[in-house]
């Protein structure tokens, strides 16, 4: 980004996802030139004072001016009649989508709009017209299925990215109104390209709402841990420059999943005070009443778990009794909170509301015309009323004024504290230090041999002194995943300025949250751990990941039976196979120190992918001719005897069993063959590159390869040929000293070199 | 199981067991002859009455007889002396175990002996010398690192499975001291076979613990659920022949998974009476004291989830205070209970009780001496001190004296009972009814075309009227995943008798639950719904499924982007792969009717492997060509134009993309091409067909193959060779109607015959 600075951050972020639009026309409604809001050079590291952001008041009473158009009519200036017409309007935008499409969720939408009005109308601080402001208030629909609400919301308040005829289209091909929303680094990218899985969806960057349940509500809590790090870190007596609110929206679906009691419980226990969540009590889930599986005391639950708990009784017309929770939630200042809004779910469909028919289907014709009646709204499908859309217009000047403010107070911050605004601003742009990858650490033949989990631990505690942003945690395994960064501290309520995240034994809320983290703000980098196999309780959380492209690091130690006594249930099989099989992920599995500086090196870099790294529990020792660059390739020749190309046999490992490959090929070499050693650590990099390069490291007309990794052989097909041979692992592990288990189930030097020789 | 109706049906068991044995003599250390048993025949499907059981007096004061030995001794009849040296004795067996292998987890039973050793020695009905007995008290211990204290109660309590020559083998290659024990259905099975994923384990029927956090405490709902089902439906008022209670002892791990709050929230919405979890409450986790993760009011929340909660708070020597607790939670019989015991992890050992260093490593020589003089113990390793071994020997006599008593009950209720008593055995030994399978439904291509998810539910109701043992259900998608049987009604508190249960949106607890129902007895099959895609929520549970060998049914619906509108979240794209690399495990993925009842006859048929259906949301024509018999093998040939089983081209698809492949092969046909179309609903049971078979349907000359299928295409190359082609997904789906994104993701019969000519 050369440009940024001769840009305000905010713009530099708009161009930036702009950039990628340039070859779909269509998407491409949001420029520079079509900005409402002013323009700031606040964050412009010149300190110029002639900008025209220099020319707005700075004074804290300007900010409470905006604030009391913006945000505090919580006082009730708005007319009630206006306030449930706003409310319908909402309610019908749904009600008419979903009708249109013939597909949808309408029932939460009609039940949850008055706590949406309120919030997006009354409450929240956001700028309509440059959905990346850093400031704003984080909004995560957990309940991804009613994201018409969201929809409805976004349009009214202004946001380019929905306007009327992406309401008309939602749930069709290329719209911007999917089934499920979906939030990505960018406002809408096209169709498709090479490398990477991309699609044209919604852009709402203020806004996410994912669809698998829980998953919000464990967004949310990693947004609000952002927001309390940073704040902590950056914000100093006179300039709270990091400060907004995260609020979300569960229902009875969110609640059930167990993801959602894990991050509640850590939320509590970080006392995230800026956590206010909106529990959707309808009574109804897809099956039915909620009586049929779910009878638990969701308000004890939470207070237990350290939340402070509120109940509005009437969430369909009780407005005041909304705006009073959220008074006294903001009031509690050491708990996250939880208002229960008991609502019924398709609220003015006279025969459908309160029922489980209304929750995932179209009310039919004849259920939107008693609706319509019902509720009074004589109005065609999609229509805003003028009065409506009268009101909710100021919402884009107050949010350029919200936006202009806080970058006037950037700007003041930056001549005070110019080194935190220096690293706050990389942070927020995701702009990587000049230079950040000479941190990394190398490896000779010489180093000492080491497991991978240490090596890693070399290189996440390198990375952390050169990009500010890098922070994270294990699973309540740092001492056996090796990811505790020593110059810091523990995250805590009262420590929220240190980079070390304990997340308890919950692995599926760790990765969730840390989505929440990397989505925060592009240049903080979540990383997270547990043991490989327990991938498996976080693959939803991974699988978010790669969809909204989120750059979480997955740090994944005791990467095989070579983790030996603990036995089957703690050794990963077919965890290999089922990442490389996953879109937009990379897995990638190091050798010994120099491919692990390497993973690091390509996790960094891949600002829109996660990356999994799978560590060794045992030792390995340092390779000839391993590399970063090699790495970078994920797939290339660590060594080789052979020219023209035409080596004898190919042998491929990966990891651990590199170091077998390599003890193989010396054996071969003695007897005189050409033997090439292939280091295979990503199979998703290696895919990208050229068919030349593929071709110099596996000549098709070298049919004799033989590969070598301690897991399921599943797909490695593709890589050693018809005639090729796959060593691994195609059962359940067992438990015993690694190096017994390795030699019972035939990972050896002696079976690589016996298939060679098949081979040849 | 031709020989069980001249044994007793636990003969039968042990029995059919032992027969697993013969080619591993030294597994072999039970045997009908060496029993102490008597040679009961209740269970005898003839009335006879001068069976050794009958001599046994059937009153019920004999039972309480038993059972004052048994049972009752929490009246305190054991000196405390006594009991403070068996208590002592568990702990060294763990201590001396751990310090020999050098690896392990010694402080949880340090902390939980006392708990431990009143419940095999003072509370629980078991029969040592048979752990399949059906009335047996089941116990889990979920925290199962801390599986040494498990074993050192098995081997107290006289099983055979852990004598001391197993303890001296903790953790070592083919001991059955593993290091996180695993139960499968059999007592030790050879060390390896072809086609499955066998291992040497112990054998614990009589307990379940898996390593995974979590995972034992939801096997515990399932096993209480199974008791509570089967008992509302066999008992009488005056014959209770299904009574036993459910034991588990979780730690602070498993309290933090989300998977223990999704199941003990089901466990107090369904009111398991006679499941008793133990907390132990030791503070201590992997990475030092909860406090820096885990600060939530764990009883509160167990309030909240409708449990009935009991604070011991000297767990360490306050045994009356156990004693009490368990009467106490007896007592209670419409809720759970869940007894909160604090103590102190690693008690005894001077300088490292209290702290994460007693967690998961061995004390060290000198530790161990310290704690040796500390407590007292002047013996050698692994030494039982008479007096402990002459008190625990009792329970061998008063164990087959349980087993006969109900045995004989068991013969008074079949002679009452017929009906009941022969639907009730045939759970209990798993044997399938005669005939069973001419329930399944057949269809022609006339038959009208359907989703395989509402076929699935032909199926599923169609065969539970044959096998009594069938129960399942959703997560709050039945009417989605197609699930209800339609002539039952809910299993639910009161209505316990009923087969369709409803698991609220929890997947990952529902699959474990499921877990404990298969495991509970042979005869109860499991099944469970969600979205093919929300797998991913409950991997962690289908892998033990597959690990332990538990005969559970995944019913996943919509497992493609074949679903349309919900879009990429709810898409699968690399879940086939990602099973289909999964060990002992079957992936099914059926194309019409046939394939969807030989898929079920498959799933019933695999006693010893889950199976996962992957099911259409969208309508299927019922192709020409398909069958039952087809889908026993994996692979078969739907159509063929060739001969000499040389075809030009064969295109193989799976699922709802056989039809495509189907269409392509007509249109090619009629340009004169020898085309073959072969459906490939599952990659395992094809490879465990013969190589003939392999080679007459995918014949070894023939090259030119192109498969489809609405999936990654990682792993395809293993069926198409180098030379094929795959046609597939290798990016996230999108939203739209089902058509449109088939069409955009070139899933046609246009492409796989474009393909078909380029090869040909």
């Amino acid at each position: 980004m050369a440009s940024s600075s001769s840009l305000t951050l905010s713009q530099a972020l708009l161009a930036r996802a702009i950039s990628h639009h340039g070859s779909n026309p269509s998407s491409d409604r949001v420029s520079l030139s079509s900005l409402t809001i002013p323009s700031f050079s606040g964050l412009k590291s010149s300190s110029s004072t002639s900008s025209p952001a220099s020319r707005l008041p700075r004074r804290r009473t300007t900010r409470r001016a905006v604030r009391a158009a913006a945000v505090e009519t919580l006082d009730k200036t708005t007319e009630t009649s206006l306030v449930e017409k706003s409310i319908n309007t909402i309610r019908f935008l749904a009600v008419d989508a979903v009708e249109k499409a013939n597909s949808g969720h309408p029932g939460l939408p009609m039940g949850c709009a008055p706590m949406g009005h309120i919030l997006y109308d009354e409450v929240m601080r956001y700028n309509p017209k440059n959905p990346y402001w850093f400031n704003r208030d984080r909004f995560v629909l957990s309940a991804g299925h009613g994201c018409m609400l969201q929809y409805a919301l976004l349009h009214l308040a202004g946001y380019d990215s929905v306007k009327e005829e992406d309401l008309n289209q939602f749930r069709q091909w290329g719209s911007r109104t999917p089934g499920h929303p979906e939030n990505f680094e960018t406002p809408g990218i096209e169709v498709t390209t090479d490398s990477n899985f991309v699609e044209m969806f919604g852009k709402f960057d203020s806004c996410y709402c994912l669809g698998p349940l829980g998953q919000g509500i464990a967004n949310a809590v990693g947004l609000a841990l952002a927001e309390k790090h940073l704040a902590a870190r950056y914000n100093k007596p006179d300039n709270e420059i990091v400060d907004h609110y995260t609020y979300a929206i569960l229902g009875d679906g969110c609640q059930m999943e167990g993801i959602s009691n894990e991050v509640c419980s850590l939320a509590g226990h970080w006392g995230l005070g800026k956590l206010i969540a909106f529990y959707d009590d309808n009574h109804i889930s897809i099956d039915g009443d909620t009586e049929i599986a779910f009878t638990e005391n969701v308000g004890q639950r939470f207070e237990s778990l350290g939340w402070h708990v509120i109940w509005v009784k009437n969430g369909n017309t009780g407005y005041d009794e909304i705006r009073a929770a959220i008074k006294e939630a903001k009031a509690v200042k050491d708990k996250p909170t939880l208002i229960k809004v008991t609502t019924t779910i398709g609220f003015g469909s006279p025969n459908k509301a309160n029922s489980y028919s209304v929750h995932g289907s179209a009310l039919g014709a004849k259920e939107v015309d008693a609706t319509r009646k019902n509720l009074g709204w004589p109005y065609e499908p999609f229509h805003v009323p003028e009065d409506v859309k009268q009101h909710w217009s100021r919402h884009t000047p107050d949010g350029a004024a919200l936006e202009a403010e806080w970058n006037a107070k950037f700007a003041e911050y930056e001549k005070k504290y110019s080194e935190e605004a220096a690293e706050l601003k990389s942070i927020i742009s995701g702009e990587l230090p000049a230079g950040w990858e000479k941190a990394l650490p190398t490896y000779t033949p010489e180093s000492p041999a080491d497991a991978t989990r240490n090596l890693s631990q070399q290189n996440l505690n390198a990375l952390a002194k050169v990009l500010p942003g890098l922070l994270g945690g294990s699973a309540d395994l740092a001492s056996s995943n090796m990811t505790l960064l020593k110059m810091f501290g523990d995250f805590q309520k009262d420590t929220p300025e240190e980079r070390n995240v304990r997340f308890g034994v919950r692995e599926h809320g760790m990765g969730a949250i840390c989505n929440g983290i990397a989505l925060h703000c592009p240049g903080l980098i979540p990383y997270c751990a547990t043991f490989f196999v327990f991938t498996d309780y976080m693959r939803a959380a991974i699988r978010i990941s790669a969809l909204c492209e989120a750059r979480v690091i997955y740090v994944m130690t005791h990467d095989s039976i070579g983790l030996g006594e603990d036995g089957p249930t703690h050794q990963p099989i077919e965890h290999l196979a089922s990442f490389r099989a996953m879109p937009n992920i990379l897995m990638l599995r190091p050798a010994d120190g120099n491919e692990t500086a390497g993973a690091y090196k390509v996790a960094i870099l891949n600002k829109k992918r996660p990356s999994i790294l799978a560590l060794s529990r045992q030792k390995l020792p340092q390779l000839a001719g391993t590399s970063i660059e090699g790495v970078e390739k994920g797939g290339y020749i660590v060594s080789d005897n052979s020219s023209g190309n035409k080596p004898d046999v190919i042998l491929i490992g990966t990891g651990s069993e590199l170091e077998i490959a390599a003890k193989a090929a010396e054996e071969l070499r003695k007897e005189g063959k050409a033997v090439r050693v292939v280091s295979f650590v990503s199979w998703e990099l290696f895919d990208e590159q050229s068919d030349a390069y593929k071709e110099s490291v596996l000549p098709a007309a070298v049919s004799a390869r033989v590969s070598i990794e301690a897991g399921s052989t599943f797909g490695w097909e593709k890589i050693v040929g018809n005639n090729g041979k796959a060593i691994g692992i195609n059962r359940f592990g067992a438990s015993a000293p690694a190096g017994k288990i390795y030699k019972e189930f035939g990972l050896t030097a002696e079976a690589v070199i016996a298939a060679a020789k098949e081979l040849l």
